[in-house]
């Protein structure tokens, strides 16, 4: 298990070196704003409330971490009047030194939607699905954006009261539709999630569920993992398997979750489970994973909303640093010969590594700060941003009564 | 399984006469409300946004139910001044001829509370969550009103950032503070739930952690089961069974679930879960359960609210009923001889058995209205309300953003 | 509600004649020999332990429920000399007027599969294992039956001991391979797990997973979904749904569980559930159902083996009917409409309803015992059968030591 | 984040060797033994089969590893004639310097315990269950062991087939007696187990149920908290902060487990909940957890028995001694402070360091091993045993047929 002699040392640091250079995970623009659970939202004086101070944030985090230089943004919230506010967006990316990421159509805010979106039994409101979901795509094309990711947030409360089978069809039309807009360099990435917002049947539960309609669409839709969005005890590292091997997988949204879909920041309650995922990837073929998009999905309700998100880039890079450590020569051996426990052993020695040295090392070579909590604290950022969007944003807000 | 001759159909009609005459379930007044999930709410035209809106919408469900003649209040939303708005809960009573019901603290949504109410490391804030607990208890004894409800909603949502060991200690001094201040007659029921809006740990997450809570209190604290507040597979009914073992059940917040805490109209997922519940309750000793307040607690997203509530009762009803006629007798006997799958078809043999033409014959029998959801429907209430109500109340809100 | 008037009586009785003269489900020859859990298994005096006495049981059955003429055979414990006792077994079909259902291998239990069976490193243990299979082909071709059932027990106990991705390439192979030795007529379904007895990763752990593989495969193969095995939550009848949709729907083991794959007798935990499940079978079109092989897959560890096999049957029949009863039309507009809390009081009332009565006048219309269960105490069988089995049979074995 | 400077290092060599001087963790005979699931079980060469195998492979075990002086004894498997092999136990004692740890009574395996044994509804069963238990007491006397570890596998698996209540009662009866005859120095641990092998109620199910049963036995009887006996994402660690603070936490049956109780070994799903169990405990005041018996109970099915052993005892050394390392000063101000993200660094700040260093100076210094797997692979103690149990233990056994 010892790792001596400077060979080996000089081995380690470039494995990681190489796998932290390639290694990049998106912001999402909403992971900087208030957000809460049914009972309420605690508001935070520095959380961004205009799409610019959401670029600031980004920015900032990409400055401490190296990894993050694109913003995920949300067309509702973000481009409320679509396409026509792409040029906003093209000058926020120069000023700020960021990209504009995936796009995310909003299909569950609007009241029209109360009983689905690209599901529901309206052909009327599919229409009006439909037309925002070729919007974003409008927007991607005209951002030079690589992804359309959607979360169809479609479902029924109670049984009988929709027509699970129905429903299948309805959504197979509008996503094939926005399928034939993509233009070249476009992808649509499909997300499943088991429940929530709807608590009896959600349209689009689970990977087989979401594989059948990317399949249905054509070769420019992928399937989305959210590492939150499973039943309990569910071994998603094995679903990324069978994604990488059918050749669907197209990208994560990132988060960790003891109960539900909690949003918590990555690897929190299950960093284990993190490094297994990046295993996976890292075992599978070049060709098969240059085409994943890593992103972050998180609701920082308590933690501050940056500082969540430094913490979070660089946990990830110290995960995905372990993963890369792995000795896949000798463990493929002893895999194949069943030697359970050594192949164990081997497998987890890099989970036991502390890498945090050598990451630090990493960052200080690429003009990084070596802790970029560390130098968050130290910026005065956080501070400055709360003066200056305190007055606008201090209170509580319940959503309930 | 036959029920044949006079006699077996009267004695059948006897009991469900007698369950149901002692049969009541408190109608919570934010069930009226508009309510939602994180991802946003769709409001509905006919939601009661005021307190007199609430008792009216309560006093419909009771007249064509016959079994509701209390409406749970909520302390922040329904008397915001505190024992200031007593008299005016008084005047509503006696206008719509219904009784306050138990008494609902809110320590969750105060920007104070973000860290905790009465389990915050911050001794004044759990001085403040101790000032609204006494005011709670205040309002009780003014309106005559038995139960002080309280859901705790404190918790953390990372390992490590709080002591979890320390917080009992807190949770002890103010719990016990609070039953300090109960008048003669007057209960605080504690309830537990294992996570949301707390996503790694919530501090009372289980029976047993309410059951050493309220023992530590005192005679006048008990536990309150919420349906929806358990683990996947929880046997519910077990734990009902140990409360009323050890003379500490309270009561219950009704509701139905798939997921998580999904707040679904009673029996709607898993009737049968119901119907072994109510069994419990049935085949303990009356002195046992006299003291048992039943309690919806329930989240109308979808379904219209008055609706949504008609239903809940009328199933309820039915429910009971089925569990009332199980043969206790015979069932004990086979239990004790071990006939395992006659002692099954015995139990659910009330199960399967069709009540609701005796439950109407019953409605009748008490001047209610045989089909109460029929009767809703030409009574033309919920559309007098949509009317009344509609422009104040029709759009929707995000709750994300 | 109600349904009053000859006119609607009639029409029910003939929903359910005609639902139940075409309902039938497989008896699984395992379901009357002794089980038990890791712990040690209660044997029963009247357990079958020869395929003659499995065969006699489930005559017996079918006897009394009509439903019942076929056979689920394991290799392994009924023809353990393969084809070699085909004859054998045709000799029981025409002695006991029942016909040999499907061909269940059995790749779980010889020391070789220590590691995985189809999906083991070891390509002469895979050669091993495709061996069984074909043999398994060849006694369903020899018997005329027509289904071969494939459960898949691979897996690994620990992160980082097998290679996921691998070992699906290793399943294709030798499924492939299996497909391309049936004969016409016969067909493979394909079983998925999520867990027991591998305890990190199933090779076959969703419905994903076994419609990639029955697709990779070819025409022959189809999904077979066993209802206990999905992670907690999972709704089952979408997955059906979505199976039905894409054509891939072989079959069903039904059973019922509250925690794991617990085997119990179908609906005895949740029957809203299989009345569910029945209801999306039979509001799909004909043509997609016909070819839907219902089986039987429980472990009676305590019940009377017989006993709980013609109580499970009976009340499938009994779920299958309430589901017969639904207005497919009026629900369909209901749904349609989004009138939600009417299209589940429409769906729900058939559930309601007590179907006993007119299942009980179908079969004595059908020259069967109104009441099996009461018939099959009178007969005298179990005694019978004790008696005459129970020397060989009666002691406690534990698996643990 | 970094520890740097001589006096931090020797600071942090201090606590983890004071923490492993103090570490000891219990071996089970049955770890040694052949297991499976209910489908069978790969019996393995070098299984120990007789109860002085059992003695040498846990002295293997000890001698290895330093913190395992104690084998726990299942009276039927290892004492079949009750005290009257305590001496034969007592020569092994000496032969292999080791001890008897915990007497573990069997109440699972007869087929008198086919409905329960301390609740079953018949006096005599439980009369016989009860002298069982009063014998187990008397070894565990004899032998001088400490702790006698109840695990009651009883319940039911079918809705309505038993009287929850009465079982609730009968066994107060059982325990109470049993509690009773313990003498002085003697404790007796209660464990408990949400399902399995019951399906539907388990009559000890969770640690509120244990703790009413200890707490009515008396001062002697406390919880044993089975790591692997919760519903899916339970919060462990918070029940065993609940355990310690009302002093009532009788020891541990570590293992792990993904899905059920599936006796993985220790850490190897989720080792980061060991770490915050073992930080709950290391974090109570040092009366509070000197009496918390630690043991594993496992079930290495696949794995080398000797060398899941030793690897799990290294393994919960590692993870002891990281939780060892938390600054529990500056964690607990930053709790108080609410400084969320700071104090998660600090707490899991220890989580990340590379313990195996500095725990195999220690083990240096201690006279053992460096590396306890490599010192087993190099003893050739597992060929040893295999060569010399081989004959008698190969082949496979199926527990279905």
């Amino acid at each position: 298990m010892g790792n001596n002699g400077a060979g080996v040392a000089e081995q380690k640091a470039q494995r990681v070196y190489s796998a932290l250079d390639g290694f990049r995970i998106e912001l999402p623009s909403w992971g900087f704003a208030n957000t809460g659970t049914r009972f309420g939202k605690f508001l935070q004086g520095g959380a961004a409330t205009t799409i610019e101070e959401k670029f600031s944030d980004a920015a900032q985090v990409n400055a401490l971490t190296g990894a993050s230089p694109t913003v995920a943004l949300h067309v509702l919230w973000d481009l409320p009047n679509g396409t026509a506010d792409v040029p906003a967006i093209q000058t926020l990316e120069k000023k700020y030194g960021m990209k504009a990421g995936s796009i995310n159509p909003n299909l569950f805010q609007s009241a029209e939607y109360k009983y689905g979106s690209i599901a529901n039994p309206s052909a009327e409101i599919r229409g009006m699905a439909l037309k925002h979901l070729l919007e974003s795509v409008a927007i991607g094309r005209e951002l030079g954006s690589k992804d359309v990711s959607l979360w169809i947030a479609d479902g029924s409360n109670y049984p009988g009261t929709q027509s699970i089978r129905k429903r299948i069809g309805w959504m197979e039309e509008v996503l094939g539709a926005t399928h034939a807009a993509l233009g070249d360099g476009q992808r649509m990435l499909v997300e499943y999630k088991p429940f929530e917002p709807a608590f009896y049947h959600t349209d689009i539960a689970d990977w087989g569920m979401a594989l059948e309609l990317v399949r249905r669409c054509g070769p420019k839709a992928k399937v989305l993992v959210d590492t939150g969005h499973h039943a309990q005890a569910t071994n998603i590292e094995q679903i990324v398997t069978w994604l990488l091997h059918v050749k669907e997988l197209g990208g994560f949204h990132f988060n960790d979750r003891k109960y539900a879909d909690d949003d918590l920041t990555l690897g929190s309650i299950d960093p284990y489970q993190v490094f297994r995922i990046f295993h996976e990837i890292l075992s599978a073929e070049e060709k098969d994973r240059t085409d994943i998009a890593f992103m972050i999905d998180q609701s920082h309700n308590l933690k501050g909303k940056v500082e969540a998100m430094v913490q979070t880039v660089a946990t990830a890079q110290e995960l995905y640093a372990k993963a890369a450590l792995i000795d896949q020569v000798k463990l493929a051996e002893m895999q194949q010969e069943c030697r359970l426990v050594e192949a164990e052993e081997c497998f987890r020695d890099s989970f036991w590594q502390d890498v945090r040295p050598i990451v630090r090392e990493w960052r200080t070579a690429r003009g990084l700060p070596a802790e970029p909590l560390k130098a968050l604290a130290e910026s005065g950022y956080v501070e400055k941003i709360t003066r200056e969007r305190e007055s606008k944003n201090a209170r509580s807000v319940s959503t309930y009564a």
